[in-house]
């Protein structure tokens, strides 16, 4: 292209401090360094992780910053050994890397590659931990690897899911971080079998991918917990079966599942980020072999706490980080999943907007209508 | 027997009121009803958990009661109905029962039976929720199904393990709790694989047992942690190959144990029943796998407590009760296995009494060099 090689000015919505509304402005980026590939992002969805940091809770929060992990573009360029893709080449940036070298890779266990992970911590690239955003000579920090709030961005190429070019990029961007969280966390994750009862805590765009991959997985009640009671209906499509909401009940939400399914779930899934209800979600498992998984991220400094008894008489307590999907396999297997109809992605899409709209975008995941809101960033 | 149908009059440890010496003297042991067995009780171990309940801590302790729970015998007689066990059998009583008949014994998933708890839990046998023992016509509780400081007991059929005549009744009566518990937290609970690196909080019975486990299971590293560095020695004997002392670090032992292993221990065991040192084990796990294990009890009220971020990036946390050991199909295996010196149990076994001497017994389980004490019952 007539821009490898160049820095590109484009739009971008930099986030200059926290808690403060993004600015689409003129941003320069830098062409990609030794193992680096720089993206032309089309869509970009919001998620709340990106909420959380822009709030400024997030104590690794790094400013200024480009935000975003949740999208799908076009390479634009590769740098010098990049060969798994090449221009033109329809990818997914995934925040989490898979280098398939690292001993998190090699271990068979885990999708938590560490390659770069020392680099994208702090918001730079391994190659010279600079970033390659700036605004007017003034560098802008990288987030989560990722930042797709732009109409161009670089990340490591182990970060880079090549895809089927015949998918909807407008759709599949969706498969870089809450759709395959929720599936995953169902399918790799806590392995539900065929007949289990399952739980899922928070209707939101995870909560409802954890019920979809419940329902593909065959279980056989998918019990819904949410305090917003307008969710079931929507939840429906998506698997929930039945519909719990806490403030309906005096007792605590555990008793209150335990009661309804006659000792408790086999399996529990928290898609809050709240510590109190990942405690509940625990201690709603049946004795035995209830497994709960922690979905959701909570704020800095919180914890979790339950009875050990509550292990000891044998429920599990586990948590999962997109989903368990090694992101460069699988995302494309997602993909082609899509493609084959047999996961959603289209239904999880609320809202549509334009990158110089993405400060309503973040009113939007405030309002319980919203699944998902995704930007168009080339309008 | 010419005892059979009779109330039996024998010697037994009566524990009159919380934290007072235990009394021996005469009791009345009434004959077994439909389902259960009386057992001629020949030898008793004591273990910690005896101890806490004994010391008033127990919110669920029953008073007077007959403690004990880890011991071998000789069938005197059964009750009605009673099929697996007659008279003059080899067995040992087991805290934890196996049915094969209840939702949890049927799951293939967990080894809690249910089927008697709800008497075993208050001190007394389903038939007629009542006591078989009595002084004087006033009724002694049972104790977790089992009661072994007696000289006879009665227990329900789904709680008696029969096993080879050919064993020592002397030495596999530790087969009733604290080797199982360990041995099993390793092979069923965590499945430690070879080559693994192993973590042990605490080496009482219950730790070397873990150790011994892991080393069977191939672990390649078995770190012993305790503050009593004088338990090294004998340690190694049971499999464990470094040892690390918390009071001589400054750091949390978990930074430690991270240091020592290049990020975490692929499986860890809390063998103590200390909350702190719970989430310790946990927080020593390598991101992406580590495995923690409970198999310590702690006190009454107390918590558990991490970041969720130790779960959201891969840790397990779990916990076991009698190893995970189906008690009635897997004592008697553990039994041939000790025969076949496939396991250790002699060397457990520290100090001998009588029950007569139970109270000096109790009194030597505070002692650092203790590891299990045998009461002979009929001396």
């Amino acid at each position: 292209m007539a821009t490898e090689g160049q820095v590109i000015t484009c739009k971008a919505a930099v986030a200059w401090e926290p808690n403060k509304p993004l600015s689409v402005e003129d941003v320069q980026v830098a062409p990609p360094q030794a193992g680096e590939v720089r993206i032309k992002i089309l869509f970009t969805a919001l998620c709340h992780t990106d909420a959380y940091t822009w709030s400024g809770k997030d104590p690794e929060g790094l400013f200024p910053c480009i935000l975003g992990h949740e999208a799908a573009g076009i390479v634009e360029s590769v740098g010098e050994g990049v060969t798994d893709v090449q221009p033109g080449d329809h990818v997914i940036p995934c925040y989490q890397a898979e280098c398939r070298e690292c001993k998190f890779c090699k271990s068979g266990k885990t999708n938590l590659c560490g390659k770069v992970r020392a680099a994208t911590g702090v918001g730079v690239m391994m190659n010279d931990r600079k970033s390659r955003f700036s605004v007017n000579g003034k560098p802008i920090y990288h987030f989560m690897g990722t930042s797709t709030f732009t109409q161009y961005t670089v990340v490591h190429d182990v970060s880079v899911a090549k895809i089927d070019p015949a998918a909807p990029l407008e759709k599949v961007c969706l498969l870089g971080c809450g759709v395959p969280t929720g599936l995953g966390a169902v399918w790799n994750t806590a392995k539900v079998e065929p007949g289990s009862t399952v739980a899922v805590f928070g209707l939101g765009t995870v909560g409802l991918a954890v019920a979809e991959g419940a329902k593909t997985a065959g279980a056989s009640r998918v019990i819904g917990i949410d305090i917003d009671s307008k969710k079931f209906d929507v939840a429906k499509n998506f698997g929930v079966t039945e519909f719990v909401n806490p403030k309906d009940h005096d007792k605590p939400i555990q008793q209150v599942l335990v009661d309804l399914t006659d000792g408790g779930v086999d399996y529990s899934f928290e898609c809050i980020g709240n510590v109190s209800v990942m405690r509940a979600a625990l201690e709603c498992c049946h004795k035995g072999w209830g497994t709960s998984v922690i979905v959701g991220v909570a704020a800095s400094g919180q914890e979790i706490s339950t009875r050990p008894f509550q292990l000891v008489t044998g429920r599990v307590w586990k948590g999962t980080a997109f989903g368990g999907f090694k992101s460069r396999s699988q995302v494309p297997w997602l993909v082609e999943k899509y493609l084959k109809k047999e996961i959603k992605v289209d239904e999880y899409i609320t809202h549509n907007l334009t990158l110089s709209e993405i400060n309503d975008a973040f009113h939007l995941m405030h309002d319980g209508g919203c699944l998902r809101c995704v930007l168009a960033v080339h309008p």
